[in-house]
């Protein structure tokens, strides 16, 4: 695209009808009207690549077209959209694929819970059941973890901005620092394990402990391998659940279809939402071992868990994940990404940044969070959706489809480039 | 149809690979296929009415032919699907039209808040903001209010077998009677009155009152316009907000677009979702006067607010409220209803029923809740699918599409009358 | 005494070096020296008569001369002081006196707990056995009740102001209206009823009531026999502990030991301070059914326990309930200010005032709060110590030590009259 | 004392008639009866010399002749007993003096408040007024704290099995790691830092931080002065209050008349309780800066705030510190003890007996928690009252009065060298 932006979208409309608690259109400050796959289009044309991917529930790309050819079909032969929990065939189709691609393939035979159509969902249902399951009601979590806005999940969630949001007391939780959090020397698991093992230590038995495997709104801090592992034992041991929530991170994101395939784990419940409905559709499931599917009929509901199109989409999204080869394209995506990283640290090592993610989901921390800031507008000037996380949103995401063309992703990391140079400039002689 | 169903689909997969939460697939057994307006069927090709409509998300019908055009002509247009809260055109139009079709002609202002895709999103953010304005923490609730399934609108939620499924506390809300609920001589506004009004009564001040105007998961218990204008004054004159929660009962189901529109208030929270989302796609609004529209951007947020499909479904549902016809038509439907209904009531007096609800939300109170399960039962067996609600289940429940057609509402309820005889011959001799 | 005060003490210590929480000694400006049964002397030798009685904790008079006598020995004999909650020769006799003097009588068999001095320690105590013995956490409560300061007693307690100052949300309680506070028509207790029975009432079963008899610092508000035994009915049929709390009104207060001997209940847990400790030493104790009595050794526990000098002046204190004679005494006291009460009430009919109470706690509730401070104002400018109650501070209350003279409550009653033409004289042309 | 006791008094008045929660009666199984100083005699006229002091509320001795002689001349004269929060001429004098000897000294000028008798209720009283002025909730508390029994102190008491007998969940309060909890390496006041200066860690900002600065019930965990230091100044520099508990600590129990004076912090609110009553007598204060002394009148009360025999003991037992030749006499007895200790652990090096504590409070911390329990059951035997601590009841800790005899000290010290040998006898073979 050219970068002299002629015509912008008007968003008065906006401004006056919706509520101030709209976010991300004052950062990107257009009208879109299309997309396809990495791109996007404004009302006036104007072209964007898309390096945010809804937050990870585009991990398909926009309008996929194999999965819009399974939609069109459904819709126009009156398939069934909303069912609340009844059975229908789209449903069923679903379950038998996931079990067929996901579930088999590991080993597992956790069933499929349908919550209700968010992440929040799933992560109230998540710790729902964990406290039924275990008659304990504390949940452990992380710093700087994120779960959802629920008044449920936000306890769970570390964002004092978000937590402040919630006006009332967020209890039942308890914040353990994450892997890493008190520098490289202290395992903060075996700090955990101290806690639960002194009687006096004021930290109960948890009914769960949640975590990301790696904490996307948190600021791309991952957990290792070894301390995913501890944590799995420290649970086991002591009989206390262990929630991955897999929201953001699963469906391919990191790398294979769950972000923690690679540690070797099994958790006894696992949260995914997002980008499970395929196309951007609203859809969630919680994945519950049979053992601790201890819910009476209805016990959680929901007017949402059954929509149908997610189902279709979730379905045909799934055909993705038969062989290898999306994870290797995956994988040729990442190192593409992580290169073009690398270069721009080596080549403005002025901001003190630090490489952060795995898979399609890396960036940069800076030292300076208005940096981050800075950078992602001047990106949006070139045509570049690209978001901060972080608790001070110190840190550039990207996060494109993963099915992003390698073309496009290479026009965008350019971009990107091109931005850190202007950055560059800005700061040159302070 | 024929009531004589030779062959009914297999419910396996559902058994082995679905939670056990899955609840009304275990009453309507069956796996349904396809559905239009008010007909279902099954992958046997059974056919249904449908006297459900979704728990009210479908007022429209099933695959509402207007509707779907827009959605398939979106969808090959490659619209965008989902855009978390930035702007699109899909959503401006559906702001537009809501202003125009729902707001201007009633001279409110509110604006309108995306919370997230369910009727839970949309009262933990109203719950919220109620918070934060009045920076009071408590929720004054009513006996059998039904208010969602995340841990904040739980809490507000009269039915013990939900709230039990929390595991915790559940903290922050009073319970009041609702308008009836000790008898006809006890005025319960004027009991909350008195509370609000006594430093002693233990009973604070509460940031918001929640309400339904007419409850419909709990029993269809209907408030007067005397009582809710009642509420309207004494939350004006103490600073406490209104929330009014339309999840339901909203979107012409009771024969207008909001539910209490007769009474004349306006509250100053309003929560909509169902039938919003037109042709049953997940879509909640919050509506904020907008003096209390203080949110800081983001401060509530989640990733699918902008479920574009939706705001296209939405948009073009609200062209049914562009003039007066279409009430006219569910006044229409109501008036046979109640005249089935009475007629009902008429010859099987032995079960002590009694009439309840309005518009197209009616039913009958069954003295002994098990009639109201079994006649469920027969219906279904009949080919109508019709639930129970209230605290026990007593109340049987109709609410079909608003668009049905005359001949399939006179056929449901003709099943429904067959179903009662089932039901009377069953206990005849008892 | 004279009405002519000539000198009083200076305050100026207090005002220095004591924290801005005091508050009695606001409206008892002068600092007090000597007291004997119901007589006070100030630092300048000012006298007064004390209708307040150390709040309910002096019922056998300051210095009483019996109790002191034992004190004093037992002081000189090195007797134990302080033994946490090992056993000592004085605790033993006071066990067995009590056991003697008002278990037996009553064919009860409860176990005595020593929660710790003070009355706010045997409600904590109380309501934490409830929830264990139950599994359950809620208390229902009443309007207008009063339990204490300390936070979990705080959260059963129905003053605004006192809540407040928790800080915190004070939760795991429900507040239901007390006997007669809806009006004469509506029965609470067939409304508390109500709720229990229904499982969409949003009011939890709890792990117990707790109740005043009549309550104190609510403004002596009074429940009936019928509505005791009504409430003990409902607890009994549903599994809910009775406590009663007769810190205030035990002891004597109202005419027998407990307040609720008229009733003929036989509480769960009963909650005793203030005057079990006989002189005005703190001493608390908690009664409980054997069955209920399922702590683990130290699982409460408190340093004051063990006050030996406490547990000496209770033994002597419950010689004054071996036969009936102390019973009559106060009866006749009782008479003598309800008399005085109706006259002031024929006499000065334009104050609106109610009679309130039982016993030797009795007093005038006014329709204006503003009278009640000023009364006790007038009384204390003539040699009265008398205090207010209710939620409005709107209740004169009188509560001489049962053991006042005749002669000596006749002068107090004689300058309470006084006070009341003052106040008349002062509101004559209004 | 001769070893071979040949009577021991009968305790089957307190197994009949006291509630199962009595538990320093079950280890030290006999009657006491009579008390001088460091020793005690129960009703058969078995001598023990006293090792626990109740529990650190004896610092003065048993019947304190000095101060024995004030209060039955206060007791002869009719002084006032009980006078809630009224002036009285003792309550007067003990402000006076604890001015002069205490806070005057220090240069403070902290406000005094009687809060209730006992400690839990300064503690309560402490956190009630950071929230009220901090406009905050949470309280930071550390591991193996202990504070107190009612429902807002045991939220910041780290004991699992006393935190289990609330009955409820203790929200509102964050443990975080107490000095040297996780190793020598691990600064936990840096931790703090970290986690409170990161918007994401989920730990909210604190109203307050309390803390022992050596923890008696939590095994004798001692707080450097460095980090007391280090909490101060982040106290300060984030606007959170420090409460400082030094309950059992204070009065003389470490050295000094505060626990903490060593480090040269000045905490904005000290609770006292224990000792502070002179002769075991219920009696606390908080102590509060002047600019958090923000309360209403009366917003905090209660019955026993009052308690005049309690001013008038400690009144005298402040005398002890008007120079410094107590604090000598408490040095030289703590040297005494720790040269004994040490001693001991030398000669039976088989138990990895850590040495713990300061000044009068001292132990050993064994590696099998069975062995200090044993340890204690042979020296009552022998006469001699001593008590475990610590989250496995794993430390024996002696605190004897400070007033205690050098020559009764000795004996003690010996009774308790026997006891060690008679343990290392049991448990040689294995």
């Amino acid at each position: 695209m050219d970068t002299q932006v002629l015509e912008m979208p008007n968003l008065a409309v906006f401004d006056e009808l919706e509520s101030e608690v709209r976010s991300y259109c004052r950062n990107f400050t257009t009208v879109f009207h299309k997309a396809k796959n990495a791109k996007l289009w404004d009302t006036c044309n104007n072209e964007y690549i898309d390096f945010f991917a809804g937050a990870g529930a585009l991990n398909y790309g926009h309008n996929n077209e194999r999965i819009r050819a399974k939609l069109v079909d459904y819709l126009l032969q009156d398939g069934i959209t909303h069912s609340l929990d009844m059975a229908t065939g789209a449903k069923e189709a679903f379950l038998e694929r996931f079990q067929e691609v996901i579930l088999k393939p590991r080993g597992w035979n956790h069933k499929v819970m349908f919550p209700g159509p968010t992440g929040t969902n799933a992560v109230e249902s998540a710790m729902k059941i964990a406290r039924k399951v275990t008659g304990r009601t504390t949940i452990m979590c992380f710093t700087n973890a994120f779960h959802g806005m629920t008044l449920g999940s936000l306890a769970v969630t570390g964002n004092s901005f978000k937590r402040e949001g919630a006006g009332v007391e967020l209890s039942q939780s308890v914040f353990m620092p994450y892997d890493g959090y008190f520098g490289e020397d202290v395992d903060t698991a075996a700090y955990i394990e101290k806690l639960l093992g002194d009687p006096g230590s004021g930290v109960p038995l948890p009914a769960a402990i949640i975590l990301e495997s790696l904490q996307g709104e948190g600021g791309l801090n991952e957990a290792s391998k070894g301390w995913l592992q501890r944590i799995e034992r420290l649970c086991k041991s002591r009989g206390i659940l262990l929630i991955l929530d897999d929201i953001q991170m699963g469906c391919g994101r990191t790398g294979s279809f769950f972000s923690f395939d690679h540690a070797g784990i099994e958790p006894d419940i696992i949260c995914l939402s997002k980008s499970i409905g395929g196309y951007g559709l609203p859809m969630a499931i919680t994945l519950l071992k049979p053992e601790i599917d201890a819910w009476k009929p209805g016990e959680h509901n929901g007017t949402f868990r059954g929509n149908n199109l997610g189902f279709v989409a979730a379905a045909e999204a799934l055909s993705y994940w038969k062989d290898a080869s999306f994870e290797m394209d995956i994988l040729q995506r990442a190192r593409l990404i992580r290169d073009a990283l690398e270069g721009m640290l080596a080549k403005h090592p002025q901001f003190n940044g630090e490489l952060r993610g795995r898979g399609m989901i890396q960036g940069i921390a800076f030292a300076d969070p208005a940096m981050a800031e800075e950078l992602c507008s001047h990106a949006f000037q070139l045509g570049l959706v690209m978001e901060t996380s972080g608790p001070r949103s110190e840190v550039v995401k990207l996060m494109p489809p993963l099915t992003i063309e390698l073309e496009v992703l290479k026009q965008g990391l350019q971009m990107m480039e091109r931005s850190m140079e202007l950055l560059a400039h800005n700061h040159s002689t302070k």
